[in-house]
């Protein structure tokens, strides 16, 4: 297996992504190369003294940022590392990509370069959500901001494939997020959407609320990808400004200092399950190849993680999974 | 000025609604009159020996539960407490309503009984956030799980309107919540709203992203009450599940505990600043009349400020500022 690995993507590149890499080598079988695609000198650079066989440096000029337009990057930096690690996969020269670079540069590009999987209609972003009751897929979070029921059953169709292919969950059950429990409730999207699923979907559970999408039976949440992208970085940013703002008031005194120390173990083992450097990136579902993204601000840990995501999408043959949970529900379009 | 209180909605009444009453009749004026409407024996019981000139019973003899289809109560349950007590408002015969009962049959009867602000569209529940920065409003968080760019504006003009008369902020600042800070990100509906907003509102600030939501420039935040329900029933799932996860580990070793123990004022004072029962409810805004919502949970200290909120709406008369704000943009509507 080879992996094509965007060396330049993310706020820590290239120097996070090659440290993920040497710590990846150790966990992984021998026959699993790596090709770090970007700029051969940066690359080097990190690698200092370092060197395997088992790692190459595929050269690629230029360096996508977030201030470059995502849908023409394929078109103005040909040579940047997205696109050319992106073909690299297209070719047949490696079986998966994993960036933590420009998540609309690597979503647009995948999709031109990759194509869709026969019979997907939107390729869709999921995300992991580590919670106190397993990890959950939350499917789409910011691929489609404008979505039709099929297109939401395509995205639980593929998010439960994605689940049980990385995570071992066998037959997940999927939620519809929405504000009221009862099928009438939500937009006429969510009222429509929810009653496809239901006709659709064995393992359908029916409507989740927001207050309940951390605790609720449903394995893989679907939405479309405005709510899902918000209630992410919701999520997120509040997470950010909660742990600063009791960081903060600790350091104002020297007994909450002491407080804080002995209460320590419960803060890291709570930083650790909520972590999701803990849990590397998603693919992108839908598109004709294993195309992984991180988060933006991934660390060597989180590479890390997300080539074992990579690994695991390949070995267990995610893409042609999808294509027949998909080509199974084909009829459900009208 | 006379406030109708619903005094058997809510997961606590009439016991907490009967104990926001007395609790603040020592911080209102003597003229305020309060009028609690429902279950005459079950109001008296908890008053027992208590007696004020200033509280008098309305006797409603049904009571709405959680079940009841929120928008046939004013059929079904003419007797209720919801149903008389908006009727007082109706009628003139009292200023304000506040009820912390079924929210979708407050919403229901209330735009049955009094009718649109003329000008408004569609009437919206607006939510307070406190954060860091001060208090924001987010509008619309459930009321129109539909919603088109004008509806959007016009919750803009009527959320500003009520956190410049209820919390004193001059002239707020108002952004649209969007999964992207460009103009042209989010769906169809944002970016068409995003135009509007940006041609008729002066104080638009542009669109706040997911993780901005609690620390931007923005004090007042407008999105479709789907997506703000969304986000406001996760925010509140979440704490319950993060707090509840650290009081068990707290509670599993003598060593967390006395930690906990000396960081107990922090973790108050930030319970104190993110504790919505600090800021009471919030009036249904559209409506023509002060109809004010509660949480569902309101505990005795809720209901007092909730009563505080109706006061300042009918003081400041909101009622008739939301008329001119919506006149002012009338135009707007294509």
């Amino acid at each position: 297996m080879k992996l094509a690995i965007d060396a330049m993507g993310g706020d820590f590149a290239p120097g996070a992504v090659v440290d993920g890499v040497q710590q990846s080598l150790a966990e992984t079988p021998d026959d699993l190369k790596y090709i770090l695609v970007g700029q051969t000198e940066a690359i080097e650079r990190e690698l200092g003294n370092y060197s395997s066989e088992r790692i190459t440096i595929h050269h690629a000029g230029e360096v996508v940022t977030m201030h470059d337009r995502a849908s023409r990057v394929i078109k103005t930096k040909p040579d940047s590392s997205i696109v050319t690690g992106i073909k690299l996969v297209a070719k047949g020269d490696a079986d998966a990509f994993i960036s933590a670079g420009n998540t609309g540069a690597v979503m647009s590009t995948s999709l031109f370069a990759l194509g869709r999987i026969y019979g997907v209609r939107r390729p869709a972003l999921g995300a992991y959500i580590p919670t106190l009751k397993g990890g959950k897929i939350i499917c789409d979070v910011g691929a489609n901001p404008d979505a039709k029921p099929y297109h939401i059953l395509q995205f639980a169709l593929m998010a439960a494939d994605y689940l049980s292919h990385v995570e071992d969950v066998s037959d997940p059950s999927v939620g519809l997020v929405n504000i009221g429990e009862e099928p009438n409730k939500g937009s006429e999207l969510y009222q429509e959407t929810h009653q496809l699923l239901n006709k659709e979907l064995a393992n359908f559970v029916g409507n989740v609320e927001g207050r309940h999408l951390l605790d609720c039976e449903a394995q893989v949440l679907v939405c479309d990808g405005f709510v899902g992208n918000t209630i992410l970085k919701f999520a997120e940013g509040w997470i950010n400004i909660f742990a600063g703002e009791i960081k903060n008031r600790i350091g104002s005194n020297t007994r909450y200092k002491l407080g804080a120390g002995l209460m320590r173990p419960i803060f890291q083992s709570i930083k650790k399950q909520f972590d999701y450097e803990e849990y590397g990136g998603t693919p992108l579902l839908g598109v004709n190849g294993v195309s992984i993204i991180c988060h933006g601000s991934s660390g060597a840990k989180a590479i890390k993680n997300s080539i074992r995501v990579a690994q695991s999408c390949v070995e267990k043959n995610l893409i042609d999974d999808i294509k027949h949970s998909v080509a199974e529900h084909m009829g459900a379009h009208n």
